[in-house]
């Protein structure tokens, strides 16, 4: 392997789990500072939280929405051509045509905008006496899958509650992503439930290719399938605003970082921080290899296909 | 509701982690007596665990590997007559034309075969260092997917590896199991890592289903989808041996039942016992009220289609 390669095999992922309040100009320096801080340290590709420039909250989306490019995605753009890192913009309240919609715009080194995702999945539950939230009163969903190519691997992008739907994560696993990132805002009822336990889950079961080769066993009648195809475990991050309990929705905070094994390998806490993780590429190919699930995977008996062609 | 559906909307289930040793004729005393022990503290549906009536062992398959009647299904019929329960009975290495196979045979209360599922995802890992296993070097593979009914819910079976497929678990859900069993050995470096979370994974992310109807949300712009659909939270169920730290493969244990919020309500631990677990329909119906996410699944994007049918 050269240099160049072996390098390219491990990058540095930070996650700002950034405090978010109802002053968008306090939010959106905080958030430059952070970004800066985060590159400082050695971060190759730095991820913010959803709605970092806004509280969350129904009431609060249209009076916060930009348009794009607009204030906040310009001080993104150049966050992330200064520190010379891709930026995943956490989210923001977007307005496009007398619509609003929740977006995540992704930037390169060179502060161009690279990939924008609208949230397909819109966050409406009812757990009576706990939560109840329902973003389709406000906002619009989103219609694409959203990839981005780095010079370290391809990334899935998806925004919080769309880390519930395993199909998304098996088209990006299918699709050659190697590291998924969901900013998100769990919450104090959701968030002990289910938050880490989302992330643990969708790196280790996803996948699903319908290139690959079938090579049949004829030896045992069972059908195995090309190595070289692409694999299913990977990395997840998530990012968490952090926990503000005055707030009218209380994030659960505890922004991660999970490796294909399944382990946590970095957690925030509560509070803001930046928290940092080291994606190894290469301990990626071993863990596809040790349990290799794609090449198992029974394309005779099922299958995962994309009803519209993604973004990327 | 009626006295009879509310009766129905609540059964008790039963798993036996049973002590498997090289006798096979200790192996089925063992397990008829648990059985019946289960049945008299009110199980309606008893599981045992993989490979009960064998060492767990390439090695081991092919002598302890019966025809289907033989001598375990003969006995495991009787006490599922005798003991007017569903059994799901573990898997038996199986024989059949020259072939071998890792099988799971259900019966009903009247002791009749109503169900034979063959692990469809043989076992075959390289975690160097830690374990190697490769059942794929005396074992067939099966090649349909494996539902019952019963007068409580209908029944979704996978053996052990099964459970790392996503897909067969959405085919599951979307054909409509609101439980799903799983007899498994899983070892000492799979167990601690990936046991519990696929569990807790396998119930709170499946789904996906073609028969819903599509109603636009004309105000929004977004797809909702008919409630009435099959849905896709439910109760999941795994079934060990009993650890045995004397033998080739040594069984990680602790057989788990976890509700549909992701919870684990019953948990043995590594000896052998038999856990029980009151599954509760309308406790499920509720979760699916509260985070509906088959009617909030994107069809129009993605889809989870069944290749094959199943034997259901």
């Amino acid at each position: 392997m050269s240099t160049l390669a072996k390098a390219m095999s491990k990058f540095r992922l930070a996650v700002v789990q950034l405090q978010v309040g109802g002053v968008k100009a306090d939010n959106l320096s905080r958030a430059k500072r952070l970004v800066k801080e985060a590159a400082g340290r050695g971060g190759n590709l730095v991820l913010l939280p959803e709605c970092f420039n806004s509280p969350y909250g129904t009431s609060f989306f249209s009076q916060y929405a930009e348009r794009i490019p607009g204030e906040s995605t310009e001080l993104l753009s150049e966050a992330a051509r200064e520190n010379q890192v891709y930026l995943v913009g956490g989210s923001i309240p977007e307005e496009d045509g007398g619509k609003l919609y929740n977006s995540c715009i992704v930037f390169g080194p060179d502060g161009k905008i690279i990939l924008k995702h609208r949230k397909i999945h819109l966050f409406d539950i009812d757990v009576p006496g706990k939560i109840r939230f329902q973003e389709s009163e406000t906002l619009s969903a989103g219609d694409t899958l959203s990839m981005f190519e780095t010079p370290f691997c391809k990334v899935g992008v998806g925004i919080c509650y769309d880390i519930r739907f395993a199909e998304l994560a098996q088209l990006y696993s299918r699709q050659g992503c190697q590291l998924l990132v969901y900013p998100g805002a769990f919450n104090m009822t959701t968030g002990p439930a289910h938050w880490e336990l989302l992330q643990r889950a969708r790196l280790i079961f996803i996948g699903g290719d319908h290139e690959t080769v079938k090579t049949p066993n004829f030896r045992h009648g069972y059908m195995t399938f090309d190595r070289e195809a692409v694999d299913n475990q990977l990395y997840v991050a998530t990012a968490s605003p952090a926990r503000d309990e005055s707030s009218s929705y209380v994030a659960w905070g505890h922004s991660t970082v999970v490796n294909p094994w399944g382990e946590v390998i970095s957690k925030a806490g509560t509070e803001e921080e930046v928290i940092y993780a080291d994606i190894d590429l290469q301990y990626l190919a071993d863990v596809r290899q040790q349990i290799p699930i794609t090449a198992q995977r029974r394309h005779d008996l099922y299958s995962v296909t994309s009803v519209q062609r993604g973004n990327s």
